[in-house]
């Protein structure tokens, strides 16, 4: 860390504040600027307390941490890709694919038709939500268990693997048991009981970035699975919040370009959330693959009108398939393979 | 809900729209106003589908939803106060209480002393967690189960009721078995299951408002509680994410003011995590008096520099018990009995 | 407008509503709904007094506002797109244009060399700021008229039409005399005197959105423009302000969907200033050509670490050449002239 | 500055980083840390160029400012408080005032009639708009000069020193000519061109924080006031935009003690705007005071309803005398004079 001085400190006022940092375990580096004082503090930060304490001390303008918290993900520290494989799909720098489903299972023939229909628009994973964190209690929450066994079906019928949401640490066995990657959402995204049994299911997690989560926040949240020994992680982009409410999140891909810097782990984007509006999953998905993510994640409905949730949001079979036949260009811009329509 | 259609639409077009209102439930009233056309949809939003779909219709500018989905704790449902009990505490507008305690159960002494200190100085609860959601998964997590023995050590010598963060499903039964307030932090504000089993304990529930959560999302996650027959629901304001980095969040006072007119539950201000800093407490915490808050959550530590979290906003013993006696006059001034220095 | 009215209602609490309502020149429609009342209130907002004091009535929950106050620009009352040509250059959903060159003019040589330099890679107008907002007074704020002279003769000698911003209405005229297109930043996005002069000056104009613009603030702003009688606009989203800080600003893409079918102006991005850094500027390039922007502005330098301004994110000339070549395939895809290599 | 590195470098890569900072005229101290390297850069660097382009090389992972831009209105530079005297009254931490008056100057019987009426309540100084800055070219925009002419006459008539805002450089000679304080609004708050000429005239200046203003934009916003050898500077905190839709701002009191602590300044907070509802005027008044505001901004209007602006905000001559007796007795508390009622 590194301490930042009030202007005009006395040599005894500096010795205070390097007595302090010394007493905390770290070795004070005191450099006298031509404007200001700064101490930089030698010591690691991950076996020491923190100084942050010490803004308080009169002579003390800032304390700027330095070290960064994250390791098992971290490019900095493992410089290799950290691919993801479920079944035979591969998220990597090298390929794209696709994630496309229903919001919220609500039957076994809604969820098999769109399996069927989004595998032959060339998705290559399912999404669908058996149990749905919803905002009000008096909204849809999902068909529980019998959802599960709705996507296990639906697996089985079209040989896609399975993105579900887990909400509940008592759900973990249940969930594991259909999913083939298990979906942490947004609202549960700094939901580190839940992060840390899903880890231990040994599934590949989707992680969404929550509402209003740092990029700082959200690796460190990855981190919590990869502690668990369990690398197998899916970051996802899903929109944030802002103050601008024309689209339900702000889109952040920025966000994607910057995660790939920091970690080897592949990043999805998820359009559907992030507009909340049908209407503009397309050129967000375009723009998905043009920022270089790894994948996508759609919400496909036989009839949105009908849908349970979402229903602004979800597409039809046809419009997907268009979507499909116009991201393929996109894909192949970028060298990837795994994408196919 | 409200449909706002697109300028210059023919009969025929707004006869369509009718029809899908229809369609979903609703009885549509169509207004021909001079500049735009609006269709009012009739019916219980709570028992049809949602009309958001409709925004897809070609003729579809807006879909305003207007019903408000919280019931339980709506003043408007129910006008009548909700004053929360515990022990011989009674949350409510007539009443102002000081919940003080530090961050994190550290050791026995560290608690016991500091619950003597606040208790002394005028607080009426203990706050203290025994499990510690943390952003990195490296830092302290708290002492666990060895936390909760050490808070009901502190709450039988000093007889404070006792404030503890619940993180976990699993630990619902250890934590309830403790606390006298189960506190929902503001990370897992929106994890609708860890609500419904902190709820179905019967304990009084601190409900932190979520990092970025909106007013309708806290009054939301607070309906979850109460649906579960649990009313006993103390909202507290900690400071919302935006672009401000000066302070670690900014405090909403304005949200105080305006929950109060939505819902009869008593509110808590938490100046400490508003701010981050132990020097912004007291300013924050007058206005939080000032503003009409019905009680204030505060950080104490014997020797915060040696903290093992948020060593930067805890008090010192001296420091609260200057706080205690210059927010005493306010409490005053509000006309509000139960707070003592 | 739309009263929201409190539950349970009598009739005469209705009524009085519904005077006032008279009273400010609107006629009242009341629905009475199964669970909540409205009034749905015909009349042109632009030609009467608001209604919004109503939201004081004991009897009223919320307003809310129905009518889109811009007309001039507005796709929905005008249809046709209303493409912008700047000497031969013409920004339209047809052609697709790349701005460059330097943040600050800071010297002939260095100008006059970046616009060759921006040209030779397929730049087909030159930006460059003469005066320059700066958040210190202490930073360097621009060459001023000796700035615009510079521009001036790199216009001369490559051709390229000039884009340089305006920071005060005392320097209409001068800047008029120099510039193609008029800059208005990001500060004084909702600077309302200055745009209406540069919109007199009949040069077309760069609207930057405001740091925190609403997209309704931000097509207001263009509005303004509009009537003084200058249809002559280019957008530029150039990211927003959010909690998050790894990038300078959050580029909001979804904006510029949005926007799109709001508006039938052109759209631009400035990638360089949403990332900050010159290394996010190729992905974020990328994304704006495939979300459908209508061109890009981007920053180049011949030698950004030493530059007086923004050293972050100005791209080398080499670096930009290779952002150009890397950019044309995502041009064609969406079908767009204009933009060469 | 502060550099700091990636992990694992070589002296020689190191080596090459210090070249890089000497060559910018900074002497570079490299710590070599247990776990990451720093390259602290010592020298002025408000004399040199910034370093900030260093974050582009291989080795840099971020580049940490460390010195503070403003000096004039600093704390820490001049530890004196800085009052500011507009002809009787005195704003200092030692006094408590209240400005009030109507949103915008309607007619010489609306503004008079509210100066009387806001005198005899308290109110020391008169507010109110004869150049409106609106989000919409089609709202009211002011009366203009004539509303200039009207405000002379409310202050012949009362006594009250004017507090009237300017949007244009071209009006400051006759805002000047009228106005006790120039007010420059949220909008126009990092507009340094109209910060610059309102300086010069020597009135005292009521800055409001910008939109999304960061603490350390508002604080350079003023010096560029200062730098104009003006110090008579009035910052006005008037709610930030945040994602909360619940009220129109969210009003920062954070901002009020930590800006309190960073200059000498008077701090004005503004309910009216922070809130946008009548209802919240009183509770957010009462946290100003209590959190160590020098005084208030509100807004009052004969007829709220009938207003050409800010409808729902505006308090009656009735609601405004019972909030001038109800914060009287927490401006005693602050131990403050100057606030009568």
């Amino acid at each position: 860390m590194i301490l930042v001085l009030k202007l005009n400190q006395t040599e005894e006022a500096v010795h205070e504040v390097e007595g302090h940092v010394r007493e905390l375990g770290y070795e004070p580096h005191t450099l006298w600027g031509e404007v200001r004082t700064v101490i930089a503090c030698i010591g690691d930060e991950t076996k020491h307390a923190s100084l942050e304490a010490l803004v308080n001390l009169p002579q003390v303008v800032e304390v700027l941490p330095i070290q960064k918290k994250y390791k098992l993900i971290s490019k900095e520290v493992h410089a290799e890709p950290m691919p993801v494989t479920v079944e035979d799909v591969r998220f990597s720098a090298e390929t794209f694919h696709m994630i496309a489903g229903p919001c919220a299972v609500e039957s076994l023939e809604q969820t098999v038709a769109t399996a069927h229909a989004v595998k032959k628009a060339g998705a290559t994973l399912l999404r669908g939500g058996a149990y749905k964190p919803r905002t009000s209690p008096y909204d849809f929450q999902g068909l529980g268990e019998e959802g599960l066994e709705i996507l296990a079906e639906a697996r089985r019928q079209t040989g896609l693997p399975v993105v579900t949401e887990l909400v509940s640490e008592r759900d973990v066995e249940k969930v594991a048991g259909v999913a083939d990657v298990i979906q942490i959402g947004a609202r549960n995204a700094l939901n580190y009981a839940l992060l840390t049994e899903a880890a231990q299911s040994g599934k590949a997690i989707l992680l969404k970035r929550g509402l209003s989560a740092t990029l700082q926040e959200w690796l460190l949240a990855a981190e919590y699975i990869a502690k668990q020994g369990n690398p197998r992680i899916l970051l996802c982009e899903r929109g944030i919040r802002t103050y601008e409410t024309a689209t339900r999140n702000t889109l952040d891909l920025s966000a994607v370009a910057v995660v790939k810097q920091e970690t080897g782990l592949p990043v999805i984007v998820d359009p559907s959330h992030a507009a909340g509006r049908s209407d503009l999953v397309a050129p967000l998905a375009r723009a998905g693959v043009a920022v270089g993510a790894d994948g996508l994640i759609v919400e496909v409905h036989p009839d949105p009108e009908h849908a349970l949730s979402d229903q602004a949001q979800q597409l039809t079979f046809s419009v997907f398939g268009d979507l499909m036949a116009e991201l393929a260009p996109y894909v192949s811009l970028g060298g990837r393979s795994g994408f196919r329509t």
